[in-house]
């Protein structure tokens, strides 16, 4: 019979047993991840997957590529625009206004899949993962510092190397117009040197050629006037004072040419590179976005957020370390001997950090003390006819040589595995 | 401007601090469900949300509501059926099958969400999420042990009252014929009684018949031949032996009508039902699937799996009793002194374990230790300038009026975190 395929830049993650795969990594990265949100009280939100795409088109605006090229939307039954969402933001800000909690401040987080309709390359699905932040109702200032804690904190748990954190701010809503009519103004006698991506940007959203991969518009760019000579002193000093505070904790660097690829950024904002990651080497990015509320049909809500790729944040980590101890639960009776599944079913319930292997066929003594070993079992525990007659158990260490095997009786193996 | 509201049928879900909220619940139970599968030695898959139409289509068989009415389907930019998955087996098989791994043994877990197109009604949405188990390519016998070994672990870690197993065997090939058989002789009589749905299962799937909702086919049921005649001897033992051994740990029964909504399911079957849940009172529920690996295109892999619907369950249990202490971290000074939130962060990072709720905002210390009482916070911690400027801080307990604030080096403050 045919076989079904996966769909075209779908990708299965499944964790097989090695600990240098992917899905194991994930895994950590996220349960990890986690425990950091909660530490800094943030509450999770889950939006649905599906929204209506109008969202998306109007919170990212006309020049992203996630709405113009990337979005993955088709009609539904009723011929409406429906899509799957590329980011996560757009969606809180709908779901907080729509439950009316725009008014009020809140510390969020959200992790789960994105999709974006794409040509799949190395490393870009179309289905992929995310976790994010969004501090909302508070005005520039202490969540700008709370949210660089929070990325430190994040490569910190992970002891991640040649990490270095790029800030930078567009300005409150003179300077950054000062800036932007300096900025046309120095572009417009090179409007023929562009392509027409920086064209269309310089039309409607100039700041966003700065971010332009074209090597001829960057080498334009080498002589365009700074943000820097714009900004306000406080935006200067916002700046200066997170690198100062955390500079010893992680690489800090002001980069006034970083802006990121949404519309909806103003004032500061943010994004964590990898010297391991080759030419796309940021992994984690936010900024202030203060108008998208209002631009939704909600009320003012000054707010800040960020979002990590999950997928290239766990390429980024070493090996994971198995901190449980995993024992190889042996029977060598007839399979259908359910007393010994109940001694399994015992086990587990007094010590839920164990991890119980058992083996759910029935291979010989010798083939299953291989497995154990291939899964790199710290101890098997053996039941035989013999054993189970006499309500007995054999402890045999596999990691440690110079210990022997035991026979003990059902209780004693309660106690050793409890306090394991 | 016009608010974009959420499709119809997809909910948010927020945690706004009510202990008593589904988010909340939700949050805890994937957590602490996640920690049991590992527990048990199962491994994480993930499949992407979407999948060729026909995938689901040739699992699920005609019959099935899922495919019929349910699946959440559209036509793709070239106009080929893409479905949002209804459900995780079918996924699971499909992709154990591409990477080629269908001729070994896998114990496999996921968790996420799933979409089926459907009124939405209470209860009931369009997005919800599923936790699920497959343990394959193991013959009957042990599987079915590990899995109500497994089922009664998870009532049992949420101390859930009012649960009960039903098992059932829907036979072997020769014997589930032989009942099918004698099914359709019996019914043939009443065919003119039967509404178009059971009219259809008698000619496709007649075992699907027993769960029929439609209370006159119930009344003709009750004297219909009961597969319990046509089992295997070591059928009917397999469920006396499963009842006897973990009945002591979770209620079980045998119902020999029970069938589940599948139509790939073979041999065993079971399902947990609440009473604290009305008329829908199933949260779980699986079974032996021996013929879908082979049918979706594999190499014939038995297979016995379950799922778990994670809002029911998370709808059964009492409010979540945060484990974690609460620190209300209460600054008083001008509110860009960079200083203080270099405190919080070093608080943070020597003892994850405990919440940090910051302020950030310049209201009053009146109004912050008011909102640190009203997010249950055990401990204040304030620092306003007298104590920036002679590195101090207070603490202040909030829950035991007996013993007074104290004013301590940044050093003790330390020391008191991190022994928490």
């Amino acid at each position: 019979m045919d076989k079904i395929h996966s769909l075209t830049g779908m990708l299965d993650l499944y964790d097989d047993g090695d600990s240098n795969n992917l899905s194991v990594k994930i895994f950590e990265v996220e349960e990890r991840i986690k425990k950091i949100f909660i530490n800094y009280k943030l509450s999770e939100i889950r939006t649905p997957a599906l929204e209506d795409t109008n969202l998306f088109k109007r919170a990212t605006g006309d020049t992203s590529d996630i709405v113009n090229k990337e979005i993955y939307s088709f009609n539904d039954r009723n011929e409406k625009s429906i899509a799957l969402r590329p980011e996560g933001t757009a969606s809180v800000i709908r779901a907080i206004i729509e439950k009316k909690l725009d008014q009020s401040p809140h510390k969020i987080w959200y992790m789960g899949p994105m999709w974006r309709y794409e040509r799949p390359q190395k490393g870009r699905y179309r289905q992929f993962y995310q976790a994010g932040v969004e501090i909302l109702g508070y005005e520039e200032g202490p969540p700008e510092f709370e949210m660089i804690s929070l990325v430190c904190s994040i490569i910190d748990e992970f002891m991640l190397e040649g990490c270095c954190i790029k800030i930078n701010h567009l300005g409150n809503k003179i300077s950054k117009q000062a800036f932007c009519d300096a900025l046309v103004k120095f572009l417009e006698p090179f409007k023929d040197d562009l392509d027409s991506k920086d064209c269309e940007r310089l039309l409607k959203n100039p700041l966003r050629i700065l971010d332009s991969k074209n090597e001829h518009t960057q080498s334009i760019l080498e002589k365009a006037p700074s943000i820097k000579d714009f900004l306000e002193p406080e935006s200067i000093e916002l700046l200066e004072r997170i690198k100062e505070q955390f500079s010893d904790i992680c690489s800090i660097e002001i980069d006034y040419s970083l802006v990121r690829g949404l519309d909806y950024y103003s004032g500061f904002v943010f994004e964590a590179i990898s010297s391991n990651l080759g030419a796309q080497d940021s992994f984690l990015g936010g900024g202030r976005y203060d108008n998208l509320c209002s631009k939704l049909g909600g009320k003012d809500l000054p707010s800040i957020g960020m979002a990590i790729g999950i997928e290239r944040f766990a390429s980024l980590i070493e090996e994971v370390t198995v901190k449980n101890k995993i024992i190889s639960f042996v029977t060598v009776t007839s399979n259908l001997e359910p007393k010994t599944y109940k001694i399994a079913h015992q086990l587990r319930t007094i010590n839920r950090d164990v991890v119980l292997d058992t083996h759910l066929d029935s291979a010989s003594l010798k083939a299953k003390l291989r497995r154990a070993n291939k899964n790199n079992a710290d101890y098997a525990i053996i039941i035989g006819e013999e054993e189970l007659s006499s309500n007995t158990a054999i402890i045999k260490p596999l990691k440690d040589e110079l210990k022997d095997q035991q026979t003990v009786s059902i209780d004693e193996l309660l106690s050793f595995y409890k306090a394991i």
